[in-house]
């Protein structure tokens, strides 16, 4: 496995300003590819710091990949440290301007003269081109290792490393065209399905996992000489071991997936949701084209707004408004009055205030109504008011998508 | 000013399964202490990688912070690693020994064998007791720098940050009791803000920016020597040229803000939201207590739920749905269904499909219906789909909070 140095600069890291996400995005792409990273190393803009880093991870490792200080302004300094390390000085690269004035005008308007900087390059490196913005990334070799400079933009880094970087580095180690697969999971957390995975020990398969509450995926990393029916068997394996919790596999995201199933039914949502107050609805709204599918939504959450939708204040007034008749009433009613295929309810205790011996904190009842009946779950989540309601958002995604059509 | 180095350690980081929150967190405590962190270092769980990053963290700066691999599994190599750059033998520390025991008592709990490992710590070490969870932290001096060790866990990491290090910090600097003033805004992004703030120059302040979309933050840092009057005329001075977008100063988030303000008020509110799909109604459901302030939200992203909900349909084909008559309709009906004191209507294009030229994606509207009449925003939104459904969310709370008792 080569070894691969993340270098991420600029003050608005050092000074806690911005979240350095790029480098975490990067070693999961580096991860799956089959190469370790042994440091990310930050620091601000300054010269002598950026300088010492870049020398310092030349010499660790083969790969070096570094995002930031590739701007117009005197804070961008990556090219001059370069050129400081490799002792080669800053050049006007033709091509690099002119792809800096061409985006510029495709926006009809003229590059500003500070822009020029952004064409500097270090004498003799590799000019690598970003069609996502106006800071063109670069290469040099240095000491034994391949340093890329890549802008700091997510959307512009994400892909300019697909790519430049990432043939780059199969081109120069020999890296088993491996295979990735991810299995997407609501519901169990990373102990859990380490516990139900324990065992399954396939030779070459690695084994990761990545928690993006509320969302846990097992990703199986495959080395090409695993059959492709033996990759299959262990996906199959890993699937069955952990039930139903997983939602798909190679998948988008839960709401992404749910809205794709309801369009390609051609079915319709509404949405009723108390403790989860639109958590729901507000993820189903990010998803472009979701507007086909999910036809209302009301977030019942006193019991006034629940007896407007249609649940009987007698059912509340019985079971307590967090109970399993008040969460399919809710979801029938709101599936009655939108006229969709689908209707599902939510009401629980989300917290911080609100648990009793009887329902604590983090009881949670789910419904799903449909054409052929309600089906219920009950649920004890655990953790903050926050999570509480973005776990019982997702199992009840979850549960509509395992009641359509696959 | 003082330097510091971060390490964060850990195989979750380095292979991309978690994004490193806990130093930017830091990062930005320091930069308001007057603290300039010169390196973030990052490792994987590897005792001679670890030893290589503290012992070059504590030749770089005298302040070291370090978090994660405290924890019981023998992937957790810090003690081991200090205690192999710092030349102290790893012993039984029976007063952390005691705290680990007692936090599994609190929940009654034996303490596994496998944990009495996260009470042997460096021979001399400080502890620094872990009030919220099993990980004993503690400190040591070497070669001129003072590292402490904290848990990776963010909501164990933080307090005792601020109960462990932040004294030690101040104890051991000569740091000016600054003193930091929070403006937040909504509808500003950093560079606006920074052209706004341009000139606004007091000796003695330092200003810094901050996105958390949808909110962007403006920090003044006065040192000691800044009158109280100057620093409160510089915060003035640098409200009255943002202008209404800044929604308070040293406040909470604005759904936190908004909610004290209803409660304090005495008010309650309705939603009725379209293009927004539920964002604002799940941003306000993560305030605990804002139960009381709710009572009820639409989610009308078709016409016949508008129309359902009391706009007239005449309204709709005459305006079409993103025009600020439907947004007033709404706000309207919102509050007139639930007999709330507001009613919040939110209509417009979110993207990426739905524009037209007079009706481009990003075209909102936005209605506060109120005692004394209905009051109306329209805006033109950047950003994909995602930033423009936060951006109107957040605008339609800062418009209501415009309009509340102060």
């Amino acid at each position: 496995m080569p070894d691969a140095v993340l270098i991420a600069q600029g003050d608005e890291l050092t000074t806690g300003q911005t979240v350095d996400s790029n480098s975490a995005w990067m070693a999961d792409r580096l991860w799956a590819l089959g190469v370790r990273v042994r440091r990310v190393m930050t620091a601000p803009d300054d010269l002598p710091d950026l300088s010492d880093i870049i020398g310092q991870a030349s010499g660790l490792a083969p790969i070096v990949v570094c995002t930031g200080g590739l701007g117009p302004t005197r804070d961008d300094l990556t090219a001059e440290a370069v050129a400081a390390v490799t002792g080669r000085p800053l050049r006007l690269d033709p091509v690099a301007l002119g792809q800096v004035e061409a985006m510029y005008a495709r926006y009809s308007r003229r590059m500003p003269e500070v822009n020029r900087k952004q064409a500097l390059l270090p004498e003799g490196a590799e000019l690598l081109e970003n069609r996502w913005g106006t800071a063109p990334g670069f290469r040099v070799a240095h000491g034994g290792a391949r340093l890329s400079f890549l802008p700091g933009v997510p959307r512009e880094m994400r892909p300019m490393f697909e790519l430049h970087v990432e043939p780059d580095v199969r081109a120069h180690h020999d890296l088993p065209r491996s295979t990735l697969r991810t299995l997407k999971v609501v519901g169990l957390g990373e102990s859990a399905l380490e516990e139900r995975l324990a065992g399954l020990d396939v030779p070459g398969m690695r084994v990761g996992f990545r928690t993006l509450l509320p969302e846990n995926h097992v990703k199986l990393v495959f080395s090409p000489d695993v059959p492709a029916e033996v990759q299959s068997a262990a996906v199959a394996e890993a699937r069955a071991r952990i039930g139903p919790a997983v939602f798909g596999v190679d998948c988008g995201e839960l709401p992404e997936v749910l809205t794709q199933a309801l369009l390609q039914a051609g079915h319709t949502i509404a949405l009723a949701e108390s403790c989860t107050v639109g958590a729901v609805a507000a993820a189903l709204g990010r998803v472009p084209g979701v507007s086909a599918a999910l036809l209302e939504g009301a977030v019942v959450y006193s019991n006034e707004a629940k007896v407007r939708l249609g649940v009987p204040e007698g059912l509340i007034a019985a079971h307590g408004a967090v109970s399993e008749p008040v969460a399919r009433a809710l979801a029938e009613a709101a599936r009655r009055r939108a006229g969709a295929t689908w209707g599902v309810g939510i009401t629980g205790v989300a917290g911080p205030g609100g648990g009793s011996p009887e329902k604590p904190v983090g009881t949670v009842h789910i419904a799903v109504a449909g054409p052929d009946g309600t089906a219920h779950q009950a649920q004890r989540l655990p953790g903050d008011r926050h999570r509480v309601q973005a776990q019982a958002a997702a199992s009840a995604m979850a549960l509509l998508l395992a009641h359509l059509p696959a």
